[in-house]
């Protein structure tokens, strides 16, 4: 397990490390809290002995279903300290969801913030449930709290290949699947995103990323392991996220162009020309976003990867001549996906047998990837992980072109996404929740451009003889079977979908039409 | 070997992924000769080739003597892409020495440099020998590389555990001993030199320090990673280093305080504005070098390590509120040695019995290490690893104390404390007093036998261009920064101090100086 000359590799080690090297250093701001390193680690030694106490047994899940508070990040070192493995649960997901996912993943206890007890109410399949500022109708997190000790536990695993965390995808068809992410992708995929978003001591991350987001692309970790600060953040609010910009002398932020750009736009924003590390994803960063944050004295790093591969597996590296291109044309260059990350194998498109698509620029073929910085599989679903890897490579899903130069860019998610503010929405699952009304006959769902969230599914609804059925009344419909953000924003109601003569819905008309539209409307 | 979620780590894929990501970029300036990364990615792929073309089989070693060239860069990817092993061997050793190495690794092939064919004479175990820019007596590198092809080979290792290279060390006692390095560590431990010496795709990396040094502190494999330009350089002279500092825009440079000093202290030295980072190790830089670094518009990054331990193990982290300590002040803090690297475990200070001495910065004990930045064992020597791994960590030898902060100084290495009256003097603290007057260049303290107090420090000093210092003003100057015992009694003026291939000095010359100057006085 930990011989003199080789050590398993594992991110408790970057939290042990940075409390023995930058204890009085400000490790996390939450609200008017405070915590150096030495507190931060003592804090979850504390937690860790707590989740023991309680019995939680090597390779036991813990569910977190909480907002970027400081309890989230110390529950990235806590639960595998106790030897458990994580599970944080998106906290935008519907009741059944959150249930499911408990159920699913054998979680013996779960954690819930004050704001999201609602969510959590159908979770009665784990043993103990701890409320964070309750409401006093639940355990409180002092009450777990209390079980713990200082008495140190040793920041080590046995096998750097065991499972660290478990996040459920927003997958498309069916039931969310529980991505497992090893000790060793975690570590090697956490001093990637050091390298590539240049974090060194001195970062001061402010969390608009979602931690319940690939653990925060593995920021959780990373920038504890160089010793930067983080600053916790409950809500994204343009307001606060100024506001704590200039408090704190905020250096990095992570986030999907839509939230970027709604931070941009505020009405606070202001040069900071000390300088921002913007690293982005989930959408290509569009020219104009890209310019809004250089006006402001921000870099922008565009990196690209799903659940499945840690959050980022690519980067949009920068190549010499870049800096002198044409803002347009340098933006261009910057929209598209990538190459793999330093710590990652390399990215490629391939056809249906695997071959590499020509690196024309044009022939569309699928994003796959390999390596280190891809999970070790599907939780409890041998049949998902075996076609998820099918030819030895993971398959995304997403479909793009590999350029000349050797850089990806991502066309069409395959498998039909609606990317919304950074978060996946599988159409399937929005058809799904029309299809159960009883005026639905049939249904498709596609994304359609907006500047607030970057995209938002739109529905085109076919009824039947069953009886009418107004938009509203549908949505609200949907609103009560999945998550109020996946319901679609408008529906549009149409006499028959444009179908192939397989039978398939053919989306990519449905798309055009939208597009028309809308380029014949001032609006 | 290879499967969708597991990659042996090696810094193999370094390469392939800068030639793939940053093709046209830069890679290798040598002398007139450039090498794009696409063609250094070539010519490491044509040498590997001509290796097994001349029956190199998986774990052969192939030792290079050679300077900081493009060959011997290059010979840091082909020997382990061949499945070879790489010996660099010191260019200052004796040909008897060479000779030694050669035989003890088992070295088939050995790769010369015309400048140190002579050095080379008694290699007579080697299958062939091929020399660079041969005198026509030898078979030429050229012989070699025809024997190449540009027929691609697997950027990958079996077992990243394997060795990639072996450095003998210049023991002190003794023939060297053959330092054994893994795939997985050199991957590891140039990501750590990547992240705190902060290198990126802009870095233009200057040669100064030698490569066959520990694999230039694995920044053969770390500058690669990041897609930067080496700058390689045959002899550190300081108006060729200057020149290419100027002309190649170097951001990057490490070396040993002394090196580093020889540059600052050039006629050709200059600021640069746009910054220089220099890494340095192999003795502490002194408040005066680092003030003369930073009035160059330098940062001085302190790191500490040995050739068991990859190079660098340690780092001189910097703390918030070191920029706005006063300069002697912050020279003293960054002096020290510090604490284990991102990719490292911890850095210890033990006793006899192997527990750790109090953290009070008085109690001396030696300093240990281990994990993956610590070497597999020394070739062929099961009875010197067993020795240096005694109760399961490293040892290295050197002495020193455990700050209260949990920053290790490094006071001598065991041989080089003085014991007066029984008192432990540590030479470096003396020499540090020396070098803060403004006539001293360069210093070496030794103890000489004494007969009232056993032992009394002896200085050696060299004087610049600054002007003239007698021995009772430089001994008052001593008295009035450190204790009054620790002071020198006698100091000898000379023009310069031996020194080792690696910038140490060595110290042995002075003793046997000494002693011979003492038996042939009668005083």
């Amino acid at each position: 397990m930990q011989s003199v000359n080789f050590q398993q590799l594992t991110p408790l080690r970057f939290l042990e490390r940075s409390a023995e090297v930058f204890g009085d250093k400000l490790a996390v701001v939450c609200g008017e809290r405070r915590y150096s390193y030495h507190e931060f680690a003592d804090e979850v030694t504390r937690i860790a002995r707590a989740l023991k106490a309680s019995g939680i047994e090597p390779g036991d899940r813990v569910a977190y279903l909480c907002p970027n508070i400081a309890e989230m990040l110390v529950a990235h070192f806590a639960v595998p300290l106790a030897g458990g493995v994580l599970v944080a649960i998106n906290t935008r997901l519907s009741a059944d969801e959150v249930s499911y996912i408990c159920d699913h993943s054998g979680s013996r206890i779960l954690v819930v913030d004050h704001e999201l007890l609602a969510t959590a109410a159908d979770a009665d399949t784990v043993d103990e449930l701890f409320a964070i500022g309750g409401d006093g109708q639940h355990r409180s997190y002092e009450e777990l709290r209390g079980r713990g000790s200082l008495e140190p536990l040793p920041w080590e695993v046995e096998d750097e290949r065991a499972t660290i965390t478990i996040n459920y995808t927003s997958g498309t068809t069916g039931r969310p699947k529980g991505v497992m992410y090893s000790h060793r992708g975690a570590y090697l995929n956490s001093l990637g995103e050091i390298i590539h978003s240049e974090h060194s001591s001195s970062s001061v991350y402010l969390w608009t990323l979602p931690m319940f987001h690939c653990n925060g692309w593995c920021t959780t970790w990373g920038v504890t392991a160089v010793g930067g600060t983080h600053v916790c953040l409950r809500a994204v609010r343009p307001d606060a996220v100024w506001s704590l910009i200039d408090e704190h002398r905020v250096t990095h932020v992570n986030g999907a162009p839509a939230v970027m750009m709604s931070i941009a736009r505020a009405p606070e924003a202001h040069r900071l020309d000390r300088g921002l590390t913007v690293t982005t994803a989930g959408a290509a960063p569009s020219p104009t976003m890209i310019a809004e944050m250089e006006e402001l004295g921000a870099r922008v790093i565009h990196v690209y990867g799903l659940t499945e591969v840690y959050g980022p597996y690519s980067v949009c590296e920068w190549q010499p001549e870049w800096p002198g291109l044409e803002p347009a044309e340098r933006a261009r260059k910057l929209s598209r996906q990538g190459v793999g990350m330093i710590t990652a194998d390399r990215m490629r498109v391939v056809d249906v047998d695997m071959n590499d698509v020509p690196a024309d620029g044009t022939t569309m073929g699928e994003i796959v990837m390999r390596g280190n910085d891809v999970m070790t599989g599907y939780f409890r679903d041998d049949a998902a992980t075996e076609q998820a890897f099918a030819g030895g490579w993971f398959h995304s899903g997403d479909l793009g072109v590999m350029h000349p130069d050797g850089y990806v860019e991502l066309l069409d998610r395959a498998k039909d996404i609606v990317i919304s503010g950074g978060e996946n929405i599988s159409t399937v699952e929005v058809e799904q929740a029309l299809l159960s009304h009883p005026a639905v006959t049939d249904v498709a769902v596609i994304g359609v451009p907006d500047d607030r969230w970057g995209e938002r599914p739109k529905a085109f609804v076919v009824t039947g003889p069953e009886g009418e059925v107004g938009e509203s009344e549908l949505i609200d419909h949907v609103r009560s079977m999945i998550a109020h953000y996946k319901a679609p924003d408008t529906i549009e109601f149409v006499s028959a979908l444009p179908r192939t003569s397989t039978g398939k819905v053919q989306k990519y008309e449905l798309r055009a039409h939208e597009l028309e539209a809308r380029a014949a409307s001032p609006g």
